[in-house]
């Protein structure tokens, strides 16, 4: 899994908004301490949690599989551009055959568990999906025997009020194993002077 | 592919909300042609569409793939609870094994596609996931060889602004094949008087 | 300040929206206190928040001022179908003159605060308005010199979720007056059944 | 009214984000004429609309009416954070009297309509509510005296599609006038690389 933040809202924005509501913008420090100060109060202890929506990352993930997807998707308050099973499933068919050995090699196309006999089916099935794709099948039917190991890339546009969620929720203990994983990489992916906005529980 | 709708708000709360906006309840007709002709009018032709959220669906949908509900999941606008596999692939382990032949026991977990070898190949990705679950592999590891074939169930609630965007988008020709059969299904099993508001493409 | 619950959704379909998760179905009472029961573990206690959204309250709310107004429509996840001014100010014009005195003949337009002075102010508004629409000026120039006090209704529907964060905010008595009064009247004109999933503060 | 923009997302971001689908990288050109045409064609001319969620704009609006303010909150897709009657309105005691002549000192506080009677009617109800706080009077009860009139300033965050559906509805020639020169105001202050994506009707 590799996490790549393409781009942020400087923390002075959220800042700025907040002193919208008192006026107070001659009591900013820029973006400092006392700036940051004021955005944990308000945003965080005091509850006025939509002043946390003016700070926005766009993240692009790598190499999360399409099980991860599934519950990513759920988290509705953030916009995601996801590459395309239906358009780009052709990568598999100029592949050499899989073997059950060739965890490696197939770990470009698979998130692994760790279990072997869940990642040798796993194997299974996108050789069989390579098969299914020489054969000229169109991608609108071959992907419905794809395993749901198959990795997928995203950009994904979350504001810090949804993801003080998502890292809350999927940080848990009670969370799906690479979800958790996930939380974490996108945690240490946010710009430091952030991270202090955020909670996360400690790796299991 | 089976689609309940377990409750919905009557038309009668969508004109009674517009006619909020001109105080013009005395012109109401309860719900009939006047209400019907006001709500479409109103909320369509003069593009006042948030006065159509007050009409809320909550349907129930089975016998779909995941693979569609990838898809599905990326209307923000709309709630919705699965079948998780995360607590219910145990389903799975009390099954006799699936042979290739076994198309019709298999149905009742995958949603086939009609090309015979992508049909054969979810099947054995379903034996093969059997195989893990009945060797006691926790299901937070075994889903990861699911193909995304395999059938899902929820309950979908949308208000009829977004489901008008869905059915809009997911009719069209260019659309998943199975997420269009999805779009038809779901105007089917709107109530009678709702489904003037809604247009949905012909079947390609 | 009254609140009529329109429409509302039955319990019982959010209790087998959570057993869709766990295809749990025969374990329902039919919307009984075993379903209730789970509805809280889930819902609120889990923070499974989503499984709320299913429930949903269509309300029409009467004789609240337009400051008010102005808090309400930050609640986001709602929607609010307002009566407007810009159509309806003529309702004025047929008005005799309002005096300081006129109070109660002015509490048809006005939100009175009990603060005499500040009344007296709004009335004196109230009649200037009336005297700029007797003159046939445009209700979107008129509208600028409303009070905040003067009257509007709308019908909102929200689902319990967000209800849950709107009742906990405003119910806290560092919010507006009005607006705590308001949330104790909308918990009031919940169904009997549904009031154990909201918490509230008690009034100041 | 004036409009800053001090924070946006770079066209590459969005383009990015669709060549996420394709895996299309290596046709970038970085922002330029390619990935400008990219953006139009698939988040405008094929409607997969989400992907021109990931433009972000953080504007300061300032000099804008509270009439305003109310149309304003309706469109949900938004972040505001407003400066707050509750907060800021002892500004108000450390003035001078106003008299009805006394336009263009009050139009520090308020939106004049160009309309005399209007406008004078708003300048009584200033001087009210400036007699009301020099009285002592709480904010909270003062603010229900205040005319609509009176001039708020906001942080506004919106990506680029619900800015779309903004301008499309507020350039509107049916639209209030001011939120009309909202709409016209905001598009001046949009990147000139962005306008293209945004199509605005003429002023009346």
């Amino acid at each position: 899994m590799k996490i790549t933040l393409n781009h942020y809202t400087p923390l002075l924005i959220c800042a700025d908004a907040i002193r919208t509501c008192w006026q107070s913008f001659d009591k900013s420090d820029e973006g400092g301490e006392k700036d940051k100060e004021l955005i944990d109060r308000v945003g965080n202890k005091f509850k006025h949690a939509s002043t946390l929506e003016h700070l926005v990352y766009n993240f692009y993930i790598e190499g999360v599989s399409r099980a991860l997807l599934q519950e990513l998707a759920r988290h509705r308050m953030a916009s995601l551009s996801v590459k395309s099973t239906r358009y780009t499933l052709k990568e598999l068919k100029n592949e050499e055959s899989f073997t059950d050995k060739d965890g490696e090699r197939a770990s470009k196309y698979l998130v692994l568990t760790g279990v072997d006999m869940v990642d040798v089916m796993s194997i299974k099935a996108l050789e069989n999906l390579r098969l299914v794709l020489v054969e000229g099948i169109s991608n609108d039917k071959a992907k419905y025997c794809l395993p749901e190991s198959y990795k997928t890339e995203l950009t994904w546009t979350i504001n810090a009020r949804s993801l003080q969620n998502f890292l809350t929720l999927r940080s848990d203990k009670s969370a799906l194993w690479e979800i958790q994983n996930l939380a974490h990489a996108l945690y240490d992916a946010l710009p430091e002077e952030h991270k202090y906005l955020f909670s996360i529980k400690e790796p299991a």
